[in-house]
């Protein structure tokens, strides 16, 4: 079976580290995984009062993730939490009330920067929002990515081989975890 | 001494209870304290694409926080953490790096929710933000306003005493914590 | 099938809310779950230099634990946290090294308080933990009871229909979740 | 004015790396601020039935961190959060009801790791009660020890002058946050 993973990239910068790890990792998705990243940097800021008349990015960025059949979130930290921008494009998902695309879809996160904390703070800041959003989210591996920088090749490319092992590992359990959820979506769908 | 407080909303629409709710604080600020709303709803989301050359709304926004005294930050919980709308101010104001208009202004946060759990986990994600923006955050007493709508009388007062003596020990804290702290913000500004 | 779900009650004392609220949760289990509760008020505090020869309760706990299909945390919360006798068991479960208990057995949480907050902040440091542990945990419904002494009545069952649908909600929710992730525990275990 | 500061190890093993790491800590403390070690490991697990004849550990704790101007926290993660038994010195500190020997003293917290995490998660998960707890807390400069086994020499000193500064800078900010708030603890004494 055939999975569509739809990728948030939580930094908007074109250069972002962030967004050169998820390059780095799609070509390592496990066989009939499909990551496809959907952007972000369009949508407005959440404001109910333009939720009778969404933007067209709205209602696009909604129908992306609704058909999507799982979320791998990745994500920088800013201030120690998750960028504004991330947090906004689940904050347009999640609404309105009643109708969140989010709803059910097996999750999984990855925090990525440049330095050695990893971005655990918005790792977890994030995690905590999918509890509520009703994500079933991987749980381990965890995958906290320190030092990208020196991760990434000149071709952007991982340089190790430990790296591409992980990324295979953490990207597995995901799929295990998609296929354990996936009977009861469809079944919903139905 | 007067202190000018730079309130920031976390919700942007108009008939938000969380900015009905800090209106009717207003008038209970104590004697020399000014509280003044600074929006955040023209703020686009951060990339650090444009740090060359912001946006007129960004470079209002930090020189607003800029000369503020203190920031009181009010905030609903969107899916268990802050708007992103919210973290999003808070990463403008935060860059370029080196340059927060944040760092050492005292703090408070006060969380308001129409249900009962008082906005609790958005209150606790923006306190660890605020701890890497260095600023002293007002400890007790903690401000969780839970089941807003019923606390406001048809003119937006409070209708009851409590919330109002509540309020004023609440904003007589943060008056104490600023006044601890102005005098390093102004050797470090002379 | 049956599932045996070890319950871990949060507060030690005799006369706990979180253990009267566990007792009047317990006849709401669906068919083929069984609810224990596994005492956790005479574990030592973890200390490394006693993992050598770890005393009998701290081995009768272990494999109580080994033995589950699924665990319930049913915790109160002690200053914004877990209280620190339940982050013991926790910590004591799942040591030494390599060998934890508590490795892919389903989880869900249950905030108990006796007021307004339903504990939401142990709630959550409880599922950062779980993540670690990697323990599938209940998303939603997400249990946060409030003001739970109002909940039972003179019998210690509950007062409302309403706190019963919610609860078996919850239970049959949490049975699905073992189901989905059974299979796999028991694979591991031939 | 000499500053007594309580030192809480969140580790119990004899050959804790954090330990040793308050052990290097301890000859960098500004002139004026005496640190001192206060044991936690006798402590028994909080339980409101012992609490009308507590043990003399506990009654010996409370004395020592009422006289305290201070407290610094130096903890290691255990499963992603604090170790039970610190948060259990926190939930002994903190009762009967009224009485926390906690309230209103300066704090500083230190996350130590053997990892390149940097105990991130029990730094955080420490602060979110210190906020109940009444304590104001340092802010920046933050302290995350990382792969501590590499900044300890044979002697047990710090290898690298960098990391002397860098503790002399976190020990002289804490030494001005307790300056700070010493004059309100004293009158409140009075």
């Amino acid at each position: 079976m055939a999975y569509d993973v739809a990728v948030i990239v939580g930094s908007l910068r074109k250069d972002s580290l962030t967004r050169k790890f998820v390059n780095a990792l799609k070509p390592l998705a496990p066989n009939g995984m499909r990551l496809e990243v959907v952007e972000i940097g369009d949508l407005p800021l959440y404001n109910d009062d333009w939720e009778a008349d969404p933007s067209p990015a709205v209602t696009a960025f909604r129908k992306r993730i609704a058909r999507a059949d799982a979320v791998l979130f990745a994500t920088p930290e800013y201030n120690r939490s998750v960028p504004g921008a991330l947090k906004n494009a689940i904050d347009v998902g999640s609404r309105p009330y009643g109708k969140s695309v989010w709803n059910e879809k097996p999750a999984a996160v990855v925090s990525v920067s440049p330095g050695a904390l990893s971005a655990f703070g918005a790792n977890h800041h994030l995690r905590q929002a999918l509890v509520f959003l009703n994500m079933p989210t991987l749980a381990q591996p965890e995958a906290y990515i320190g030092n990208v920088a020196n991760l990434l090749d000149a071709n952007g490319a991982f340089v190790k081989t430990e790296t591409r092992d992980f990324i295979g590992k953490f990207l597995g359990a995901f799929d295990t975890l998609i296929g354990k959820f996936q009977g009861n979506r469809r079944s919903l769908a139905a």
